[in-house]
């Protein structure tokens, strides 16, 4: 079955967490808005099937994963799935809870991120905000971004199989987040990373592991994966690094 | 099995939602961190709780959930374990997915209804950050609050069993998260609440309907349900609403 992504055509976003479990798994997809308008892709296409009033389990918000019949929303829920069937997360409840409430965790810390440069609403400029991202940021840098690496480290830490994955002994869509987590933050505060990155070995030695995974260094080096840019939810505004 | 539940003891917050699902399922659980000091509750005792190096699957943040040996966080990811167990959400994979994507986009508007009045940080007064909470507001309340119920209006529309239930054809810990969103936005956001119930007739008749199971109207009357109040995740400043 050739799996349908339906995300922003322009920006990683959520959307990557989706694509990097699904090219970690070799699947088969196909990111539909991204293709040429002419073949059923751009952004208008995507507010069409979203307002597509023959939902019966409308999705809220991209990114959403169909699968044949089945249509899924929310970016943990479709790694929940995916991770079930591409041996991307342990069979067992517990472990099936954790590695989902790992992937929760992440997708918290990505509305931060977000929020930092746009404090106050989507709607508005960045501009019209700046002076608020950067009393936001003045908490989110030296309070907030520790307290979530080192709390990936502390999980690492406590694995009892290793502290090589955050789940058992072996790569779970929880260790993609982490990863596409390390790399937004390094091109949004290089600055801070640095530090960061020195104070958290073990995360870092993940981010090493997952980038050097052969379809995920495949996946980087094909052109398809969309370079960080300032429209997406991490960005780079010098001004906000700490 | 009694459940312990952690959650700080003088709040609502994230904890109710787990709450109200152990009381509409009449379940034997305690509110750990409410007990008194002498009996193992308090603030430092859920310090002490969330730091204890122990922990194999370390939680991030409250609500937890004890049950045995295992131990759960995430608000959603809780109530997908308790919704299997205690019939509060459909067997199929299908229907437990949903379910699930429901409580997550309840979970993500539920940080929106906090940080419109702490949109810089939860470390900073509401004092000093007044003038931008109003700001978020004047987006938060003409367009997030109607594009959420608007959202949960046409799922009950949409469901193929009926509009009286979210999920098929009976109750889900996804009406239980929606009955409580209503009731924190009516304290918070009453005036703009007026209006939004009225143009949202099957989300008002879900709420009602909730309110009225025998079980949540013993807790609404035990005096266990602590009231809203403004240290909580709803609070309600006049300025903020519309």
């Amino acid at each position: 079955m050739r799996y349908e992504l339906y995300y922003w055509p322009t920006i990683q976003g959520r959307g990557e967490f989706i694509r990097l479990a699904l090219e970690d798994a070799g699947a088969d997809y196909v990111d539909v808005i991204r293709l040429p308008e002419s073949g059923g892709g751009g952004r208008q296409a995507m507010l069409d099937f979203l307002a597509d009033a023959s939902h019966e389990r409308p999705p809220f918000a991209p990114p959403v994963l169909k699968a044949g019949r089945l249509v899924l929303a929310q970016t943990p829920n479709i790694l929940m799935w995916l991770g079930q069937r591409h041996n991307l997360a342990p069979k067992s409840e517990a472990g099936m809870l954790w590695t989902n409430q790992l992937a929760m965790t992440i997708a918290d810390f990505l509305i931060e991120a977000h929020d930092v440069h746009h404090p106050l609403a989507k709607a508005f400029y960045y501009e019209d905000q700046k002076a608020e991202a950067k009393r936001r940021a003045s908490d989110f840098v030296p309070t907030r971004i520790p307290k979530f690496f080192g709390y990936m480290e502390r999980v690492l830490a406590a694995n009892p199989s290793g502290d090589r994955f955050l789940v058992g002994k072996r790569l779970s869509y929880a260790d993609l987040g982490l990863f596409q987590i390390v790399e937004g933050m390094r091109y949004a505060f290089p600055g801070t990373m640095t530090t960061i990155e020195v104070q958290h070995p073990k995360v870092l030695a993940l981010h090493a592991m997952v980038a050097a995974r052969p379809r995920i260094r495949a996946y980087a080096e094909s052109g398809r994966r969309i370079p960080f840019n300032q429209h997406g939810i991490f960005r780079h505004y010098p001004e906000l690094d700490g």
